[in-house]
């Protein structure tokens, strides 16, 4: 119950049972469209540009970057925590000129704000920001952050890692260029692999580089002979098989629950952890209209005088695990994940009950027979 | 039995099927630990430095150049197949000077026209080889090619992905700097992590470098607060936690079965395999100075009018698979692969009998019962 791998779906299990198979086999290839319509569905997007980078988010991420970001491009990335300030040193690293904009620890990123640094910044050609912060539980408004690029004239780029399946993520609707996620958050897969989708904009931007990316490997030019050959594919990397076993197996339980009542179950059960970790005086710090409903922080409380103590001994005593604060907040703050298999109301209690019991609290009543 | 992936270890599913941890809970942590060293006995090497990439071994591939390469850097890259090209390539996008060494297809790279080049080039501080290449079925002389590029003054850099497991690999003894390795060859891992080994010397021109590597992602100074960081682990990204899993289980295979004895294996049933070929009019065309035992190329025979329609039966007749010819090769060969667990006696006899239907020959009489 950290913020992240979450337990695996038991479809997850059973699809890495499966035996191998060729990255180029038929079977393999009919997988993959497979899954590049779920990732459609899930992201709600009827681009035909839907990826699976072979490796975890991080590695979606530059390769986002590194495909939208030319030498010299300016970059305007919002910071509202560990992941905006990635994209940060990443666009950089790429050879942008970033404009970083930065917000306190626990905010979400402000539009009014995007749009005094566009105007400040008018070169600007791609806006990068977090829909859900994993390292403050902070969702921001991508709906009204897009509209404020898109009146500049920039292409988009969202990480929504830890948002995907947790709360609605709506690329088309939002009209969103880049926008990528991770399996082992709310999607209960293994690490290692990661959707990225891209707008017919984007992808049109790509194209028409004036030169190749650094990377190679997350080449989306190269990716796309691979992703999106017409009848043949060309071979680029070793796909990894079994992982895209279990997350065509992740996205299908997804959907198969359904997006809304996946985001209902991720919001009632936060709520009933929010109350029974109040009911122990911890208190949630991110403002409700801004909290993640599968990422809840709570600080740290004043008679905890070694908060690693606690999470140490919740996981060595009741094999929980729980994430520490980050950044401006470590050692200030608990992160308490509820995501995907991991949101069951069953670890509620159990999280409630073993928080009880590390910290010297009674047991509340409720929650006493998990 | 194609190229890689090939078939995986038992133990491998067996680990596929663990649940899942944190990537930084001290359980995963002990893993990583025990992972280094099984590395370490594979590559037969004492140095320290011993990552696993999070992706496909092309991802190592380029961690191995994006971390040694800095612009301006002239850089000889020796091409005897596509993954000599591959590297020429990102050494290229990673702003080398690069000087490429071009091989016949089918001919190991010479150590004396490497000699030669480093004379033409004396301000050249890299020499990149493949020891074991896939897309030929070539073996090269590690040792002569480390040797040369020493006394130049340059580092080496080896790619033995179909390599390790299959023949030997002595990194220390052959005095190599960066080595890197696939986990789908001759280890039947699946496919998605990538062993790097990484010398003393070349560690100490990684720390040294005027700026870091473009890629965040493949950034070695940063896997390294992860992967060595001393007590305490730095999180850099979330590794592919059941895919380490299943590492580690195919390195304890190898280890247990032993080097000696898996590369006596591979040789074995390689000499069988050829035998049988022959016996069907089928030849290998490379020399067998220089011919893997893990994967044996022969010539589509002259009376095989449509090799894909052959591939393609033994694929739907047979379920199995076979590779076929790339580059200067394609259409005129097939490359058989016994790698790792694919490596068996019952395999050879499958492989025989189908190619014997397929190809209308008689069933040769030994094999004809398997």
């Amino acid at each position: 119950m950290g913020p992240g791998p979450s337990d695996l779906y038991p479809e997850v299990m059973t699809a890495l049972g499966l035996p191998g198979v060729g990255h180029l086999d038929p079977v393999f290839i009919e997988l993959m469209d497979s899954i590049k319509a779920a990732q459609r569905a899930a992201f709600q997007t009827e681009s035909a540009h839907s990826f699976t980078i072979s490796a975890p988010a991080s590695a979606a991420m530059e390769a986002a970057i590194a495909n939208l970001v030319e030498p010299g491009d300016e970059v305007l990335v919002c910071i509202n925590g560990v992941f905006g300030g990635r994209m940060a040193e990443m666009a950089r690293r790429h050879g942008a000129k970033v404009h970083k904009l930065g917000f306190d620890w626990g905010q979400p990123v402000a539009p009014e704000k995007v749009e005094d640094m566009l105007r400040q910044h008018p070169s600007t050609n791609l806006v990068a920001f977090v829909h859900a912060e994993t390292s403050t539980g902070v969702r921001s408004d991508a709906e009204a952050i897009s509209a404020v690029a898109r009146e500049h004239d920039c292409l988009t780029l969202m990480d929504t890692v830890t948002g995907l399946g947790g709360i609605p993520v709506a690329m088309d609707e939002w009209e969103l260029d880049v926008v990528f996620s991770g399996s082992q958050k709310c999607l209960s897969c293994v690490p290692g692999v990661a959707p990225l989708m891209v707008s017919e904009k984007a992808r049109e931007r790509i194209r028409s580089r004036r030169s190749p990316p650094v990377s190679w490997f997350l080449d989306l030019q190269l990716l796309a002979g691979y992703w999106e050959g017409n009848g043949r594919r060309a071979y680029h990397h070793t796909a990894p098989v079994s992982a895209m076993y279990a997350w065509h197996a992740a996205l299908a339980r997804l959907l198969e629950e359904g997006l809304e009542a996946a985001w209902n179950r991720h919001r009632k059960l936060s709520d009933e952890l929010g109350r029974q970790l109040a009911k122990l005086g911890l208190e949630r710090v991110v403002d409700p209209a801004w909290a993640l409903p599968q990422l809840t922080v709570v600080g740290v409380p004043d008679d905890c005088a070694d908060e690693a103590a606690v999470r140490s001994r919740l996981l060595s005593e009741f094999g929980l695990e729980i994430g520490a604060g980050l950044g401006d907040w470590a050692g200030n703050v608990w992160r308490i994940g509820l995501m995907g298999h991991s949101c069951r109301k069953e670890n509620v209690g159990r999280c409630i009950s073993a928080l009880a019991a590390v910290l010297g609290r009674p047991q509340p009543k409720d929650e006493a027979a998990a």
